[in-house]
């Protein structure tokens, strides 16, 4: 089936192929008469304006890209409809593409962004990724860029983050004022910033606090997946029983934790108290119903967005544009799992 | 900054344009020298082709649109997951909306897909959406679409779905087999098909096994939440105390129903026994362990891919297209939420 053109509703109406155009565009000097016929037989002959034409024409695709580890994930998938919802008000349509937290993949998918001609991309690091080359070539290539969540700090761009270190510190002050005094850490990968700085700030709890750090009480996640929080809680509790507290790099993990505990019946919260992050829903419903710190997930999505949209609309109207990094706050939910004895 | 174009390639090496475009495309008709020497040069000048030009004469924007009611909910995120790794392998693009369970916003949606030219749609219907004008459009206008999930049987168009009804029957009866006399349903809203299957599956397994089918055991779900699992499990054992088995719409829900039966310590199997349905993640690691429907839903993403993948295929080949419905198999997750006691 083709498409009705323009040609064929100018001479429908008998006007020219030019006036048409601005009438569709709603420009100030075609009547409003003329307007009116002229959407009315669009409208009527389902005409749709071929969106290729008028890209080339505008350079404009009201396309962005965003490139993410997983979508099948609590705090991913809300990021993700924070971006919908506000690239859907602003009139642009988001392609996702999801890396897997392979580098490689992550590459590519850049690569085939920007072959597209998005207007700009959004982007939280794969657990392999860091400073790479690929990332610099979006700088390079003037593409309006967004970086959430797994940033890296050297990259010049615009940032929506949260103090990890900070609220990490407070997750571990806070089993420390509900009576902890020997603390293990669940951590997450080497590479992504906010497992080091998560890492950081566990340290430095413990350091204000005055308990001494041991790096014996500190677990690397490679995948950060459920099964490894079942492991780590075994090894925990077979190498270290006397530990009674554990920070947890994110709720998956920790779920994972509790489950075990579980298994094995060691009470919590009164032999080992459990924090989490992210506070996925799941947490609420489990036993014992899991703390966490609150991370504002769908606003990091609709913060990522803003940021972009200013940059895109910088670039087109030739302004200078200065990125800036959004810093959200974040949390303690309390739940039982730390709840003083 | 502006990018290299054909020309400036075919001038620094002293051949046509053509010569180069053809060189790109890796046509026979290039010497393996010249090929080389264009690719070489194309790569150093990371140039990428414009891909608003090639659409336009190919009429092919190797993207393809996805609506579906909601992002953040385990079985939609693991079809996305589906789909976004079989279009990838393919080199095809998503673009993802989210319906928000509106039909006001599926039709906008739906509306802006088509004028951007996508190759084709993949959906599940919002709850409000039936056999509506605007997926009537999509089929009068020739773009390859699939439904998944939430169809509608009336729209002559490729299905990917699994047999709620015989799923339904299935998993009621495994109550009836754990020695459940008395089951009530929490059912999905009225509109979609899914929900309508389910509860006509429930219907028939009370029918086969001779147990006398009484409306009052129905409750239907408005929006399909945890606090409705909630509030219908408090309405059940008030209006109906010798209820001994609920099948409830989705695991969500059933989650919810377990909530408050943890809550006024109502002993689960002992005295109410709960299946769910889709095999949502945090059935395996709440208290007690929910058993339920397992739904392939990365599979259901691939295949949706796959017959969407082969009508554009059939279009660009102008080959007449028959839809074809596939239908992919079930299995009860047997847990402790039903163990006969």
């Amino acid at each position: 089936m083709r498409d009705v053109t323009l040609k064929q509703i100018a001479e429908t109406l008998g006007i020219s192929i030019t006036t048409v155009s601005k009438a569709l565009k709603n420009y100030p000097d075609v009547s409003p008469k003329t307007k009116k016929a002229v959407l009315d037989l669009a409208r009527s002959l389902s005409y749709t304006p071929n969106s290729f034409a008028v890209n080339l024409r505008t350079k404009e695709s009201r396309t962005i890209g965003l490139i993410i580890p997983e979508v099948v994930h609590h705090f991913f998938s809300n990021v993700i409809n924070g971006i919908i919802d506000n690239a859907e008000k602003n009139g642009y349509l988001v392609i996702i593409l999801q890396s897997n937290e392979s580098l490689e993949l992550e590459k590519k998918q850049v690569e085939l962004l920007m072959n597209k001609r998005v207007d700009g991309i959004i982007m939280s690091l794969s657990n392999e990724s860091n400073n790479d080359e690929h990332i610099k070539e979006i700088i390079r290539k003037d593409v309006p860029f967004v970086m959430f969540d797994k940033i890296s700090k050297l990259i010049p761009c615009s940032k929506v983050i949260i103090n990890d270190q900070k609220a990490a510190f407070n997750a571990v002050e806070h089993l420390i004022q509900k009576g902890c005094k020997k603390i293990a850490h669940i951590r997450g990968p080497v590479n992504p910033q906010n497992a080091i700085d998560r890492f950081l700030g566990y340290k430095k709890a413990l350091e204000k606090n005055n308990i001494p750090f041991d790096s014996k009480l500190v677990y690397t996640c490679k995948n950060v997946t459920f099964e490894e929080g079942k492991e780590f809680a075994k090894q925990i509790i077979n190498e270290h029983p006397d530990v009674d507290g554990v920070f947890v790099i994110t709720d998956l993990v920790a779920v994972g934790v509790l489950a075990y505990f579980n298994e094995i019946q060691i009470k919590m919260p009164e032999q080992i108290k459990i924090i989490g992050f992210s506070n996925w829903f799941m947490s609420q419903v489990i036993t014992p119903k899991l703390s966490t710190v609150d991370q504002p997930s769908f606003e990091m999505g609709v913060q990522s967005f803003a940021l972009l949209l200013e940059e895109i609309n910088a670039k087109k109207d030739s302004i200078l544009f200065h990125p800036k990094t959004i810093e959200l706050e974040t949390s303690i939910i309390e739940r039982d799992s730390t709840l003083k004895m």
